[in-house]
């Protein structure tokens, strides 16, 4: 199933896409995409509904997070050699973990905000795991079963606040509308392989990133294993698993998103998503 | 106004402390002490009662986290001097920001679990600050505006996690019961200066913390200002803000928690926590 949520910020609807590209609304059978729908149980529910019977949303309405802010949402850093090299890191021997502020989630086509101050502005295409069952010490045998499913997660970044302000990574990766998620979350039963998954992201129409997960150093099961033994994750946390090469960091000279730059953000079997950096605004 | 979350873990009920000490059921006026619930409007709702009205709680009822999840738990390293010589870190320029996970929020008397693997369990009392108003770039001068209260933070630390595992801090912070907070939440009100609080910590009887919040770098408005130009902060995100001397990375030699021992952690005006360390269970 292709899950979304649908309407205005705020107060997206629950929803799903069906097979003529329709959104249907969920909100008569679940509440939101979010926590508990996300479990087996969940998912169940959803799946026993009929398309063809439920309300079709308006067309062209806007897309907000496929999944409601999460109650975790953990990121995983340099997990593509080549990404590692370009930003003139080692390549690491396990996962390096940091967080984005859960509030940070927006809508896959939402504008991306400059933030006060900013002065490198930078782009991650990267899949997006979403946690479907609580995983507590689970073993990399056990890790696909607590996964909902997959969608796409544009990592914005800001270099300076990441790197250049003192300690860790945080500073530049929850800023406000940094994390668009979307379009869909594709339920894993519809997505058995997630090791060879093209991904790519261009900027102005120019393609800046075009690599696959076939690169990542540590595969989705493994993440999922390794991130349990560090901390609980619940049905409805994110997990955004890295980039390939590519970003404005690692370009000769760098290069940062500017106002007005438009990026298009995919991965195979996810869609698409279209974000327009702005200025900052209080 | 002293404000609590009581009874079963998972089954919390909002309660707030009379001037007789016994908690009173919130249940009836509030949902929860979270959200919104913490924002001018919720606290005015919960200040009309009077608290005769209300049931009383069960006696000796177990006392949970005295917020609910947060939204998100940012945490400040090394914000006393003392504290980032005592671990060879440098004092810093500006605040050390970082993440715990919002889901290991516990009770101020829950046990403290040893995670599978620890090897390097560790404490640090903190003084909690929870958020009231969202925050968004605010000034200092505005900040306290947008604090709900104060509460003891335990930052539950795993030192080889945190800090020998690769990268970024995190996995040694988030992890399962890492953030026991209360007993209860204090609204600024009734605690208009966080400049010059006594606050300490005992293991099995032995004070190892003897600090206070005079020797914070960054104080309470500094902190909540300076980390809303990085993220937004929301009604009942909690900010812990970084502990004084005397953690068992800092002891010549290092000195980390086992199974059966006690930490006793205390606040002046805050009141006192009780944890107990027991094994790593599945």
């Amino acid at each position: 199933m292709k899950l979304v949520r649908f309407g205005a910020q705020g107060q997206e609807k629950p929803g799903l896409i069906d097979s003529d590209g329709v959104i249907r609304d969920l909100s008569g059978i679940v509440h939101d995409i979010a926590g508990d729908v996300l479990t087996p149980e969940g998912l169940a529910r959803i799946r026993a509904a009929n398309p063809a019977d439920l309300p079709a949303a308006p067309e062209s309405v806007r897309l907000g997070a496929c999944v409601a802010r999460p109650g975790n949402f953990v990121a995983v850093g340099l997990n593509f050699a080549d990404h590692a090299a370009e930003t003139n890191n080692p390549i690491p021997s396990e996962p390096v973990l940091f967080n984005k502020a859960p509030n940070c989630v927006v809508g896959p086509n939402d504008d991306v905000m400059i933030p006060r101050g900013s002065t490198k502005l930078d782009w991650e295409v990267e899949l997006l795991i979403v946690i479907g069952a609580r995983a507590r010490y689970v073993d990399e045998a056990d890790a696909l079963k607590h996964v909902a499913g997959y969608a796409i997660c544009n990592d914005v970044s800001e270099r300076n606040f990441q790197i250049e302000r003192g300690g860790q990574w945080t500073k530049g990766k929850g800023n406000e509308t940094f994390g668009p998620i979307g379009p869909y979350l594709l339920t894993a039963d519809e997505m058995p392989d997630t090791s060879n998954l093209a991904m790519w992201l261009e900027v102005n129409g120019e393609k800046v990133q075009n690599g696959s997960t076939k690169t990542m150093i540590f595969g989705v099961a493994h993440l999922v294993s390794y991130i349990s033994q560090f901390m609980v994750l619940d049905p409805g946390d994110l997990i955004t698993t890295g980039t390939p090469p590519g970003v404005g960091l690692g370009m000769k000279p760098p290069r940062y998103l500017k106002a007005g730059d438009v990026m298009r953000v995919g991965i195979e079997g996810l869609g698409v998503q279209t974000q327009t950096v702005v200025p900052f605004k209080l």
